[in-house]
């Protein structure tokens, strides 16, 4: 009766929600504690968080539309907030090589993914939605760790995110073109319109976003409503993200592309401060729900957890080896530190099985496979990155004049 | 093809998500920044707005178990922040005089709603149901108008805080008490059991956790993890949120308490700086949440229309009346204030009317006629509540303001 009562008063989400919000949020941030203690990334304490309270372990908690939405929020929170750190120019600036490492990055791990299921049996489609499924980047673990570590403006960092952005496109003329192929017939002309638009939408945003948001500045400053400057952020936060997703590419994109348009205008504002506080809020169930996801129960059969591991193998080798080719002339440290940024797949690797397995053109032995992939490239990618990067030191920007006479 | 690869990449909620979120989030603040132009409550323009973009008007979205959850969330936010302004000494003080508010608040209310509808020829179950729903606060409202007026430390405020916590234990033992009516008969022992929780929870959150919290302090700023006290507030208040859930008291009493014991130690901190900025991202979804319950196609019938305003006219005058009378030494004015800040049903009614629909002893008539009745009185109060207390000035408590003057 009191559950009833208790149930009925608050009135939203089911019976669990409140337990689940406590549950994802404290474990999240116990486990970053102790990883934090243990000098490992935090990130990669919230992701095994998520794996023991949900369905694989304790099974406090599982994966619901609501831990989804939480997820989708705290995700395009978190880039958002790696937007405002980072001025278009910036991405301009590395954008030649941050698209070498992202086309790369796309072909060495689909033809990986691509031939090892065929040499494993598999039929030709399921081969190469898990190819496409490995051509993934789940750029928010990366920029999470860079991120705390301090070191986003860094140039690596830098052809990171822009890599990111382009294999997001590229991902999804992809993943268009393999659906239309699962479905029959491939028809160039949408899959054209569709590049066309995720192409059209990224540039107009990058190239007009600064300048119209520098524009708008003295207006946003003179709005009554409380704190505009951080309510006139999200707005275009949220709004980005819906277009972004409209024209195909994903939300986080169109987040990450809000927070650069106004990175300028932020500058020495106590706007990121405050977007910080509000990711921090959201951010767990993002990591954790990543976890969740995991369904360790799928693992009993042999074969499978040989394929999940050596299939993880790959895409960890695959992403060094293309993104790192890209940029082999920046020297060896460099590419490793470029490529493992790029490893994670994490929901954006999982999405493209879903959307295999809603085909009905992959099996569940498959779409386990790619799960355990997703996560564990997730889980893999963050204490090496520490490493990776441990000597390097935060670039202090105002000592260097890029248009520098000198230069 | 787009919106459905669109749709697979976002991978959750729905695929009006991104749009439901930017909907919400933006016509909530625009309506803020036109009702601040026009100097009215920003509150009562985003309710305003969650009836416009509603399933009344036009219809770009509707609540889901997604908007109910972020509402939830929003308002849990709410209380803990109004929480955080408020020392367990204050409720204290004012304890006697928040009891009187609360007890009559509720008797004159049960009683107009009973007699009203008994009079007007419905059955007696529904009558109490009515009567039920008209006792419910919805404090969030009134702490939102007086804290963005920076009023939340006066007496009166306190009053009303105070009262709130009590009125949503009142209504707590009427609601179990009504349904177990409603079921065929009443166990005392079980009631008992419910009131002596509720009251048991709500006393050990006030007299041990400020000590416990202060004593935790030194450990909670030693922790590793990024925004250590931030992280620990918003888990203090998930977690009381989550056992006054189970004890059978609303979430937001519960966040409120844990703001509460947070009060003294988060003083002087950026603490609840932070906490505002995590609370203005959340809150415009409670609020314009509120607003899309209305449907206004269930009023067509004249008779419904005539009693949802007879209904909405007595939910202000009982509360006026019940409140007033309890604090009626402390003059007219203050009355008026108290009573005033007790108006709002918000969605404390809708969930009575919802139980009462679920337990089939209401009909759809009448259960739009509470809904009805919550949202409007919901939207009345912020507009009298500051003309009530324009003249009033913030108590100077420490000489420093205690929130940002944009809360």
């Amino acid at each position: 009766m009191i559950g009833e009562f208790g149930l009925a008063l608050a009135s939203s989400g089911g019976e669990k929600l409140f337990l689940t919000l406590f549950v994802m949020f404290v474990a999240a941030k116990l486990a970053a504690e102790i990883f934090e203690r243990l000098k490992q990334p935090a990130v990669a304490g919230e992701i095994l968080a998520g794996i023991v309270i949900g369905p694989s372990v304790l099974h406090l908690v599982e994966p619901t539309e609501i831990t989804n939405t939480l997820a989708e929020i705290g995700v395009i929170l978190l880039l958002f907030l790696v937007g405002l750190e980072t001025k278009p120019a910036d991405i301009f600036r590395v954008g030649g090589r941050a698209l070498a490492v992202a086309i790369l990055g796309v072909i060495v791990p689909f033809v990986f993914g691509y031939v090892t299921l065929i040499l494993w049996g598999e039929a030709q489609i399921e081969a190469i939605f898990v190819g496409a499924a490995m051509v993934a980047t789940s750029v928010g673990i990366t920029a999470r760790v860079l991120g705390q570590m301090g070191l986003l403006n860094l140039e690596v960092s830098r052809i990171i995110l822009g890599a990111a952005v382009i294999d997001d496109i590229l991902g999804l003329i992809i993943l268009a073109v393999v659906s239309s192929m699962a479905k029959g017939g491939v028809n160039y002309v949408q899959i054209a319109t569709i590049a066309g638009m995720a192409i059209g939408f990224t540039l107009l945003v990058i190239f007009v976003g600064a300048r119209a948001v520098n524009k708008l500045r003295p207006r946003i400053e003179k709005l009554k409503v409380g704190q505009s400057q951080l309510m006139f952020g999200l707005s275009l936060c949220l709004g980005l993200a819906m277009v972004a997703h409209y024209v195909g590419v994903a939300a986080i994109i169109g987040a990450f592309l809000a927070g650069m348009a106004l990175a300028e205008s932020a500058e020495g504002t106590d706007m990121p401060h405050q977007t910080e506080a509000v990711t921090e809020f959201m951010l767990p169930f993002f990591l954790t729900n990543i976890g969740m996801q995991l369904k360790l129960d799928a693992f009993f059969n042999r074969n499978t957890i040989i394929m999940a591991l050596v299939i993880t193998a790959l895409a960890v080798i695959s992403k060094q080896l293309g993104c790192g080719l890209g940029v082999l002339s920046m020297g060896k440290k460099k590419a490793m530190q470029i490529g493992m940024g790029m490893v994670p797949r994490g929901e954006v690797g999982i999405v493209v099985a879903q959307i295999g397995l809603g085909l009905g053109v992959i099996n569940d032995g498959v779409f386990g496979v790619v799960l355990f992939m997703a996560v564990a490239t997730t889980l893999i990618a963050p204490p090496f990155l520490v490493r990776l990067f441990k000597d390097e030191k935060s670039v202090d920007e105002e000592k260097i004049i890029p248009l520098s006479p000198l230069f």
